[in-house]
């Protein structure tokens, strides 16, 4: 299948994640950027929208069209508001291409718990058994075979690998865990809006959401489904003057006594085969800033003198959180290097 | 005078402008606040919508009421955008009321050149005459009697004040001026727009309206009436990543030559009565950290090596750009010391 | 007392807390600066050094001088590091100078803990006992007599705030308090440092020192006190890409089921006669922009739905954090209402 | 010759230049990494010293050791200090490895000139004449055959790139040009300064240097030989707060009137077959943030209503102005595509 090329349409292709999506696939040899579809800038070049791919890709942005990412491509990413998603994902997998989707749509496994979160009914809850959380290290074999792909959230992506080796060993209590992330602003998105303006974030800092964010029910699901138990997370997002990264700060109580080698090998086992996350050496731990534009994931891991686990981790939240997770999933459901196309 | 409580409104209170004069006037002692005035948050506490004010303040939001302004108050500011404030002035001009207009419909001496750079037929020309434009540092006794006085552009203060010794004493070619300024994003204004959203503007240097700025023709009016003879600036302002602040460079050629020194001496003896003007040893050029929440402006001067004389101010936008320099000229107008109730 | 100057001397007064207390300073009616001592810039003057301050004050820069601070002063405020602090004070009160010490000589009660802490020997134990925790709103009493504050630590001094009212009333268990700290960048002060470069703190999050850092111990000191029991918190610090401000987001556990309003009431009540301590309307979020440039602490109160409190706390790390609440103790050691000299 | 690896060495290798050049270089098909030289660090692996490159290359850095790299190498990136690279590119070149200097050593063509800028006497002047200066969109065909290029400054190639195609086709007047750069606070390095600390230059923007900076030399050198007269250059540098980048607006005189579209035209032509330049369509302005971690630079050409012509071009310092024109050049000595190696 890698020597085909992967004709490819991102609907929903104005915003960050289109953006991020297509500075990566310029230097993607496998694939062949077919669409590019908005609702906004209609008509315009995409470098007119980006100029930073100016002499890297020219394409005209079309108003988001189905049937004609069903005609030209075999591959699909949808940077389109839950919902919406749902809907063309549908007509998309009928017309047999497949579906990588950045919305929440097809995240969670349960409609109920997907309406109540997003207060919404659910459009195509007939499809939800058939996604795949698309986080190649924990559901690599699913995503090679699948039609359609979940991507995860940002705050999850983090806070899910920074527990996942935890969880599936069953080393931690399930009902303590606080992931205290720090996020920057892109991760609200390019629409407008007074919190995100320049001068509303920048030289300061400020919890939201407290426990009540969305991402946080994508994040117990995950690590209940590692877990063959129910995990509880309290998670609290916070909004940092950056532009980019997210540091997630996880705080685990142990089952048993265990000193950091211990837990610092486990870390290190569990991802040896995943390109992606790098476990930092014991003692070192992680910053945005090093994975900034770059689809990894650093870990690191500390036990605190009281014996607190403590489990910090970094992605970049519009790569590995958002459109390198998105390309990462293309690759391994395409047959091809996970890596292929990143720098 | 200055033993009577100056009652003032500000109309239009909910934007940063507004925020910056509240922030200075909860220590003024001569100011009752009567009225916050605003389209948005009607109903609401101050507090509520700046809650860095919390405990220092508390007043309900409520709609645009002049008549409510004329009843109450001796002095209203108006942070409403044009055409809007020069209604609302001449209402509040023929109640007795004192206008302090921030915006720019009084700042233009000549109707058709007003017309012509504001794109809008001007509602109210017969008020231009008697408006006073509110540098105090080059029309104090103006403004001490001035009914109407017109704040001026936050960009035209930085360069004006590093022009104006200059053009008084003709020591200065004034076909050739360049003002290359640098502002934080806050000068754009609280409204919605992608182009001051964090993740657009974050990291990143921009120039823009190059020569065709409004703020233009303003500069080109002071230094015109300072030199006697008509003035021309290219103006050329960039956008950088921070929230206050404004540097002007502004480039010269001296009509004969002069050194460093006499330069400075001219300077510092030209603002030796301003206490909101600080003329920087020679040697030292300004920054806009050390003047940000001050109404202070610091210039320095340089020549270069090649002759050309380079003057560089530095304010901070929305204080000496905007709302300092408002209460400033309040101060000026009520007979208080310019300095009252600044920290 | 409060009609007699308070003739000041400030050692090591270069630093950022030095800039910070002159800032405010300059302001400060019942304050005579009469000494800027340090081991920098001696032979200057302060505004060369802080240009920020031009035409506010001018005082030449001397070399650390204690006996002239004993003749000529009745208060020192000592930024120099530990362990040179402590040598400075003992002189200073033997001359009668009463002593603000930013340094932690005097913060811990117990000289093993300090010595362990801090690695070094305590250079005048005898002292500790006399000298008095400078944090107003808890030991307000004790500071007006006092010969000898210690000025807490901008860590500690937003983790007590968020924590004392619920371990005083005895309302949360002591064993699992966790205080996630994001700090600004100055809060590591002005000496050469790879780490708080500007390229390499910028556009970057990390944690750091998990457990181990040296205002745990404060911290849990003085929340003990108030608990008449042992606390114990794990504090994790994190450096964020702003100058200024801290903010701590600090997880606590109910010992009985209590609702917001309930904590909000606790909260409101506990500081209701603190000018400097804003607890936010139930529902509101404080964040650190609020409070940049102020000694306020804003504290905001949650019960996430799982029924974990969580108190965030907003302070600048330089104000309220340092030089702002050593001016607070300053004017409660003085008679002086507490906000004398704030704007 | 592209079929043979490079076998590269990097002196200097742990500042900011080592680190861009290597996190371009892992992705190099033709490049070997064989030795990695700093005075700091020596012993520590290159990821402990640059975590981001974790996972990506291993290599211990050593000490400096010119006769390895002859050795070892057939090509050497000096990144060290000037008067320091001289000594090592002569031996170097004795040893048969063909060098790319960082330094400024060998950017001058004119001895004399560079000792009274660099105040230092230049080790090796015999040397001056055989080396080309590394801007490849002007001296292609001599880097192809040099065994030593000069790699140009950061500011330089900004400014030498917008004045380039006017100076050539002699359309404007060499005695009136005014260069404003903004740069990132990167540019200056990584060593320790009190000026480049983030709560230095955090929120703040100075000009500096003005018409003294050291690259002045460099553009008004370059810009003359293209002109084939000597060319005067204002050369007016200022930092602002952000980690990467340089916008410069350059200020010209056109000698005879033209539109906006001839001196695009102009532009486009002059550029056409450089892959890393790029002209943006008329109307638009180039800004940092597009360039970012890239090797391009953008630029924007304007007329301003009063006939002068302001150019604003936009590079990444770090890597056209530093590292990624270093690996350009590489290439261009290897006979590889330019391109090859970047994302």
């Amino acid at each position: 299948m890698a020597d085909k090329k992967i004709q490819l349409a991102i609907i929903g292709a104005t915003g960050y994640t289109g953006r991020e999506a297509l500075a990566i696939l310029v230097n993607h040899p496998h694939v062949e950027v077919r669409h590019l579809q908005s609702l906004e800038f209609v008509g315009e070049d995409v470098v007119d929208v980006f100029p930073q791919l100016i002499g890297r890709i020219s394409l005209k942005i079309t108003k988001p069209d189905v049937p004609a990412v069903v005609r030209d491509c075999n591959c699909a990413m949808l940077c389109v508001p839950h919902t919406a998603a749902a809907e063309m994902a549908s007509q998309l997998l009928k017309g047999g291409v497949r579906v990588i989707d950045y919305s929440a749509d097809f995240r969670l496994l349960d409609v109920v718990e997907y309406n109540r979160t997003y207060n919404v009914e659910h459009k195509h809850p007939e499809l939800m058994k058939d996604a795949v959380y698309g986080l190649p290290e924990l559901h690599r074999e699913k995503i090679k075979a699948a039609k359609l792909v979940a991507n995860p959230g940002c705050y999850p992506t983090s806070v899910i690998l920074a527990g996942a080796p935890l969880v599936r060993n069953k080393l931690i209590k399930t009902d303590s865990i606080i992931a205290d992330s720090k996020s920057g602003v892109s991760g609200a998105g390019r629409s407008l809006n007074l919190r995100t303006l320049f001068a509303e974030c920048n030289e300061t800092v400020s919890a939201y959401n407290i426990g009540k964010h969305r991402h946080q029910p994508e994040m117990t699901q995950e690590l209940s489904r590692l877990a063959g138990t129910n995990v509880a997370v309290l998670f609290v997002p916070h909004l940092i003057p950056m532009t980019r990264g997210i540091l997630s700060t996880v705080y685990f109580d142990l089952v048993k006594k265990m000193d950091a080698k211990e837990v610092h090998s486990l870390f290190s086992d569990f991802y040896k085969n995943d390109y992606f996350v790098k476990v930092l050496p014991l003692g070192k731990l992680p910053n945005t800033g090093d994975v900034a534009k770059t689809n990894f994931c650093h870990i690191g891991v500390t036990i605190a003198p009281d014996g607190k686990l403590v489990v910090v981790s970094a992605i970049d939240n519009l790569i590995k959180g958002a459109s390198g997770q998105a390309i990462q999933n293309m690759n391994v459901m395409f047959g091809l290097p996970e890596e292929k196309g990143f720098y």
